[in-house]
């Protein structure tokens, strides 16, 4: 059992119900954030919704409700459901009478808000990958509900045996199927520039902000499959993981002895700072 | 008013309800097709069903019933309908309890079928295009429901008073947002080889069928936007419009004078086919 909430309406997750007017049926035609908090509060809550308002007006889906007015429907969800950790999902959705492509200045827009009992992954927890071809569309950045690519890659992962699937355009990886990438090469951190093959994770700027604090050098620069194989540390960042180290690649161990690890003060750094909504 | 089919019901389309355990709602997680007909018959239902069969099975998302069990229900709707001439629309999403994207052995299916009323436009009818970048998935080929890069090309459309936008990718013409594109050039029908980056559409392959029957000279080749531009007929086809001429493409006339029509065949020997369905 876990309350959702509906264009106005508060019940069960299996008692919601979608009208054929939400778009998200028959186009996937809508915008999605997701956050983890515990105790009442969310994690980064405001890069959220921030991200959220962002990829609503790029889509061009109304939004009838103020910043102000989201947080507090989110809490509501999260007081209705009283899970010490949570993870909070949020979604609007371009609504309109019938199937056409096209929409016209009447359409409006429909808020969908679930929640689910939440925690994070051990800390010791190391994920298997495999690499899957990054057939996705050129706008990664917008997180819309065209999911299908993201599905069939996770889905792949998942038979097997591995957690995630690293997505390579062109030779270049770009993140995975629902989380963003990072090697780590001679004490330095890599990762995808922003742009519309990626994602703008809001763990992966943390993890950004966490280097300039630790004196941990970076740069938002591609790089290749190759790299992948002989960087001295993989790590994978998402909202529900924050972040998370890679042991194996399409079945090979990325494992290196007597490197020292870099990624484990940004793994702690990371946890602390979600540890402290602690109340 | 208009009866629509989920799942087992009869009910008009307003009232309609999905649960958040389809996931069309969630990640587009479905695949679609749709037809025309008049007079209770389906024009090309055949080539239909077949590839929405075939784009659940790629999908890997479960058909529960046969061939001809959903040729039964497509034509109780039609029957219920009671449209003379009609537009009859049947998507199947992939369904599980929780919002994951990988899904288990466990996950089941749903089967939504809509239909309105339809007319072809009037055959003297010309479209205005606009050029769009192309910016989708390299699995155009599969009618799924991830459709927003469509939907936003087609309000880009609607927003300069055009009909349809052209994709151009890496400067090559692949389709339109919901239709296949030819250009005549000298006599030789061109449009785009089937593939990832455009539809295998019904009414595409029925145009290279009228091509074989009337002798006129076609290639699956690629061709370039300043090819588009200087063609002596650009010709759109889909399941609603059939074969439709082109006047304009970004404002620009392409109604070239003193060209004998190539198209003018092809359009009428399609509605021929189509007005055959009439009892």
């Amino acid at each position: 059992m876990s309350i959702a909430y509906y264009n106005g309406d508060f019940c069960d997750f299996s008692e919601v119900r979608i009208p054929l007017s939400d778009r998200c049926v028959f186009f996937g035609d809508g915008i999605y954030d997701a956050a983890i908090g515990m105790d009442g509060a969310i994690y980064l809550q405001k890069e959220h919704i921030d991200r959220f308002f962002a990829n609503a007006e790029r889509m061009n889906i109304k939004t009838c409700f103020s910043r102000e007015e989201l947080s507090e429907l989110l809490h509501e969800v999260i007081r209705r459901n009283d899970f010490h950790e949570y993870f909070i999902y949020f979604q609007l959705t371009r609504t309109l009478c019938e199937r056409a492509h096209s929409y016209s200045g009447e359409s409006g827009s429909s808020l969908l808000i679930t929640a689910k009992p939440h925690s994070l992954p051990p800390k010791e927890r190391k994920l298997k990958l495999i690499c899957a071809n990054d057939v996705r569309y050129s706008m990664c950045n917008v997180k819309t509900l065209n999911l299908l690519p993201a599905v069939i890659a996770s889905k792949a992962a998942d038979d097997r045996g591995c957690d995630e699937a690293v997505f390579i355009r062109d030779g270049i990886v770009t993140e995975c199927a629902h989380s963003n990438i990072f090697i780590v090469k001679d004490g330095v951190l890599y990762t995808h520039p922003e742009g519309p093959f990626i994602l703008p994770g809001v763990t992966r700027k943390r993890v950004l902000y966490f280097c300039e604090r630790l004196g941990i050098g970076y740069a938002e620069q591609k790089f290749s499959k190759e790299d992948l194989f002989t960087a001295d540390e993989v790590l994978v960042t998402s909202t529900t993981k924050l972040c998370v180290k890679a042991e194996e690649i399409d079945g090979i161990s990325i494992e290196k002895r007597g490197v020292e690890s870099v990624a484990d003060a940004i793994i702690s750094s990371l946890r602390e700072d979600y540890e402290r909504l602690r109340s």
